[in-house]
């Protein structure tokens, strides 16, 4: 059904106002009009800016907001599971029996969450390209960097711990602005119910719909030891929406590749076809053997199994779109018509020049270099928590021995608070764990490369990849927070008197890494940029800005409504209940509800909406994300997508994508009733209004 | 290099005579004149006749010949390494440790082997089509049936344990023929070295060059109790090959792909990038985490991790053939032009019809219907030796109950010893190993078909996958060949009266695999057979018989030279020798050498050559195909091609496209001065000339 239709959803996309609920609008850049002729409804300025500041972006890939006067943050259980893991043990394991704190001083902090508010936007388009203007390759990388690091640091101040800034690149090079955040790095664990129900239905249930899921966690933010207070916050609905009303989803979608080149999205394909997807699948098929070695292997292992299977559906379902003949032959004919234009116009002809074959270039190096970058460069042959550190480390004492605007991008000082948390955590690491997964990857790494190249002979020596990983964990001190933070203080002497096994190998493929690095970063990503910088100029000329910029994980808004969609002709429905979940569970996981259901099951009303779906257009990163009414209240928490979701990554069909979500009603009714936390409901539903 | 000379080499391959080197020549169409042109060679009738007698199949997907006038058999290690595993146990490893029998009484039987050798091929084109005229879908697919068993059934007599027969599609449809083998069911195991020599390199090294392995097996073929004696045999030639020299290889290619149309390439692209290059990599990591879980895991697992690994090089290596625009633009033009042809001629218009257009329909169905079909008819969801073994004696009660013409192709008479051979063989099956691979696959069932599917329901019920794989295998007697052979000589009634819950579970799941395959014979296999026996009209009318067939694991003869090739404009030497592999040796699997080897090192001469390459055209199926001077002597043993030689299922490319086989000369001295077996180097060198 879908490969007929894309076509023409697909030039509505590129070439003209975007359909009904299609577009990740930024804050700056709301298509008002379009709202008020659809739903009646423009937000004011007044009320954009407290959505902006009710609204939170979890570091390290998802969406939340304030949801309570005193602080509390709403966002998904599986995007603080890693935070739930770390607060467990193998005697008190809080991912399946869920926690609750019942009073403020039993929030544990969580050791690894950053939530970022933002507070503003500047544009900074002209600074960027005249730091870049007429450089090419390393040069063109040095000078972004630079700029980046400036504008970044100037926009920071001297608020270093609770101010970051980023430099957002929109429109895929036609924009450069800079988002300064909130930094808020005292965040407490609130409540998160049971794995089994946060999580029901496990990878099969996975971007499907209908849905039984709890996939919720609340959060506190503190700031000097104190819950942060604040007005600004979105208050529950216990009645969510109907079906046609305006639904709002404030959040951070990651990554969306809508206005990428053919060429782009044919390396993109093949990348997927050829490695990563065999490399992920091959990685989940030894988490799965692992975890079946026992019950704490399967604590263990938990957390980046879910993370494996997810990216894995996520590649799958691209590669599918991606493998689609008539969504590849609708980017083809938009190519052509985007170069009729730019032809057109003599001017608009020079400054873009030869941006497409130059793109297209770039695209064969990168297929070139791809796969030894990614393996060694890209850390995918040392995939292991404490080769992370000792890379940290190594790199971190070369890198803050320079200049600010000299450094690779991630240790500018921008960045150094972040890298310093993730030292400083106190998150367990399961040696055994390590061991079987890096001495896996160490595998990949003379398979990649080959058993005759240098850096295999360098790394391996003679030994087995499984013995070496066995060694260098064994031997490794890095497990301890302390330790990394000697190192991290001692900078380079400390990191080369190190005999730590992890911080040697670090030290021994440093220089092919950056060798690596630097091919990569001058002949295709700062090509890339170049290119798209030029081509998102034509665009720019040929519509303006009545389109939104590919998602960057920025704060961006959506609107639809709530809507079911048709599978093969027969509509599905856009509202689950608790009854279904009873009817659904098989008793064995991952369709085994929690004994906590199980025993308040009489107490529950079996038709409560459960979960429900909307036409809301969003991509990963906006997990966590509170879905709202026109007055801001919230009707539901954004969770997943449906399987057609995923394709939004290229195109977005409005027939078929869909946004699912918990409902507000039956987090209140779950809170009341099975958990107890009467407490937290009120807080949910306070009387404070906006 | 490749894509830009893959088209030149295509029309070559397509349309005129083949390249020096290509090609996989029946017996019965040997390009004598191309020969003689090139080599100063054309085999006489009673060479090729002679050549005939003494060549292998090595049912299950090898090839292998006779190597002495007593029975004598040369094969790979790796085509029986599942036998050798079979006569090992937890205690007297043979994989590990070699094999030698020092004298005929200590050969042990090997379980499933089998050999055929071929004793005639007759041409049945006319009866089959006439079969089949008119007929399409179900009805084409049945006759097709029939007629096959009814000439089977004729041309094996009443030699049934003796004879086999098949009936061969080649030039995909273009010619039907009967080929009649002698089948030799009593094969012995002689000698094979240490997994770790016969291996060495393991996966890293596995179709690479240069190269160190000593891929070996002999076995002998018995009759009667008594070793077979023949004077149709290949004896050693101790100095092998010189470069240039033209070499001969003869044996069973298995399977190519160069004859199909641009949809079906295609098709085979995109199930390769989106199912099966998944689905095996994810089962390669949970065999080798099983691997890891202990020396007895391992041991278990190694056959069918080796197996595992070795299907996906050739799925990566096809993926990326197919993945390069250039060789489907090659396709492309060619079929165009094949187009022309038919169009300019009115009679072959009128029968090719629509054939093209039929092939891209049967491929729509074929995308729709593969995943669940090749789950629950494929059997991929019950990937479980007790499966397998359940599913022969089900479907083979109900089959064995209709005469021959009207059952399922593997039913028919001609097959059924092969059948009984696989439910009587003592071969052991690993319970813990049956479960893990078992669990995983039935979550497979779920993940494909959706949880709410009925047959989901009906076969896990409210079990968790793991949980039911594990009552299975706890509660099942298939492992016994005598309750096998109980069942199916007790037909439907005693299938029916067992408890065993692989049979409950094959003839629960039998009434939807069998919808399942009546719809894909109907509206794939047969749309696709009847097309390509259109589209092969018109070749033949354009070509005549100056093409060879598509490889169908029938008798082929590749005759080529030892010859290196150059890899990034650097040449490749064509041998290797003993001193690169003591030197290439780190003491570590897979790059360990035995002890047997390490304390011969000093009787070996270390520039003796080893491994070596020729442009020989061959593909998976000739493993263990011995390589031929003019005389009929053997100078070496396939066992490999190297990495380029994989996209030869499509095309061939004589710059590149190079097989790998072992030195005759390697294989004497080893005998001689490791083995201490210097009776088996003097058969193999036996004085009874050709």
């Amino acid at each position: 059904m879908k490969t007929t239709t894309v076509a023409m959803t697909l030039l509505a996309t590129l070439a003209a106002p975007a359909f009904a609920a299609e577009g990740m609008w930024t804050l700056d850049n709301l298509p008002l009009k379009q709202m008020q002729a659809q739903y009646g409804f423009a937000p004011s300025t007044a009320w954009v800016d407290k959505l902006r500041q009710a609204s939170l972006r979890v570091a390290g890939g998802c969406s939340g907001a304030f949801v309570s006067a005193n602080g509390l943050v709403m966002t998904n259980h599986h995007c603080v599971i890693d935070c739930v893991e770390q607060l467990s043990s193998a005697s008190d394991d809080r991912v399946a029996n869920g926690f609750l704190a019942r009073e403020r001083a039993q929030e544990p902090r969580c050791p690894e969450v950053e939530l970022n508010r933002l507070d503003q936007i500047s544009d900074v388009t002209a600074a960027v390209k005249k730091a870049t203007r007429g450089l090419s390759g390393e040069a063109y990388q040095k000078a972004q960097n630079a700029v980046q690091a400036q504008l970044t640091k100037e926009c920071r101040g001297s608020e270093t711990e609770r101010t970051r800034c980023d430099l957002v690149s929109l429109y895929q090079g036609g924009q450069y602005q800079l988002y300064r955040y909130h930094r808020y790095a005292d965040v407490r664990l609130v409540w998160v119910p049971e794995f089994a129900i946060a999580n029901f239905g496990g990878d099969p249930d996975n971007f499907m719909f209908p849905r039984y899921a709890l996939d919720i966690a609340l959060l506190r933010a503190y700031e000097d030891g104190k819950p942060v207070t604040t007005q600004n916050f979105f208050p529950f609905k216990a009645d969510g929406a109907e079906p046609g009303e305006l639904t709002l989803v404030t959040g951070h979608p990651g990554d969306t590749q809508r206005l990428l080149t053919v060429a782009q999205l044919e390396t993109l394909r093949d990348k997927t076809a050829l490695h990563t997807l065999p490399r992920l699948s091959e990685l989940r098929g030894l988490q799965l053997q692992y975890a079946r070695q026992g019950a704490e292997q399967a604590r263990q292992v938990t957390t980046e199994l879910e993370g494996t299977e997810n990216y894995l559906k996520v590649l799958r379902g691209e590669l599918l779109a991606l493998s689609d003949p008539a969504l590849l032959q609708a980017k083809r004919d938009e190519e052509r018509r985007l170069q009729a234009f730019i032809r057109s116009r003599p001017a608009l002809r020079r400054e873009v020049g030869d941006a497409f074959a130059a793109m297209a270039r770039a695209q064969t190096r990168a297929r070139d270099l791809a796969p030894v970058h990614d393996m060694v460069e890209g850390g995918r042959a040392f995939n292991s928590a404490y080769f992370r550190h000792a890379r940290t480390l190594v790199r971190g004492a070369a890198e803050r021995a320079l200049p600010n605007g000299e450094r690779l991008r991630e240790f500018a000082d921008n960045n150094l608070p972040q890298l310093e948390q993730a030292l400083e955590s106190p998150a367990p690491i399961y040696p055994a764990l390590e061991t079987a997964r890096l001495g896996w990857a160490l595998s990949k790494l003379r398979e990649t490369l080959g058993p005759d190249d240098e850096l295999v002979k360098q790394v391996l020596g003679t030994e087995a990849p499984e013995a070496m990983a066995a060694r260098l964990v064994a031997g490794t001190q890095l497990a301890e927070p302390a330790e990394r933070l000697r190192l991290w203080q001692g900078g380079m002497a400390a990191v080369q008197a190190s005999t730590d096994p992890f911080i040697q190998l670090a030290l021994r493929i440093e220089p092919r890494a950056r060798t690596l690095r630097g091919q990569w970063e001058a002949e295709v990503s700062a090509a890339e940029e170049k290119s798209a910088e030029r081509i998102a100029l034509a665009r720019f000329a040929r519509t303006g800005k009545s389109a939104y910029p590919d998602a960057t994980f920025t704060l961006r808004l959506s609107y639809g409504e709530v809507k079911g969609w048709p599978v093969r002709g027969q509509p599905v429905a856009p509202y689950t209940d608790f009854g279904g979940a009873f009817k659904r569970a098989t008793g064995a996981a991952p369709f085994a509800l929690p004994p906590s259901w199980l025993a308040r099951q009489g107490q529950l009303a079996l038709q409560q909406r459960f979960n429900f779906v909307s036409n809301n257009d969003i991509i990963g990163g906006n997990s966590g994300s509170p879905m709202l009414n026109a007055k801001g209240e919230v009707v539901g928490l954004v969770f997943d997508g449906n399987i057609d979701s995923i394709g939004g990554a290229f195109t977005f069909d409005e027939r078929v994508n869909r946004t699912v979500a918990v409902h507000s009603g039956a987090i209140l009714a779950v809170l009341r009733q099975v958990y107890d936390a009467g407490f937290l409901a009120d807080e949910l539903t306070g009387t404070r209004s906006k």
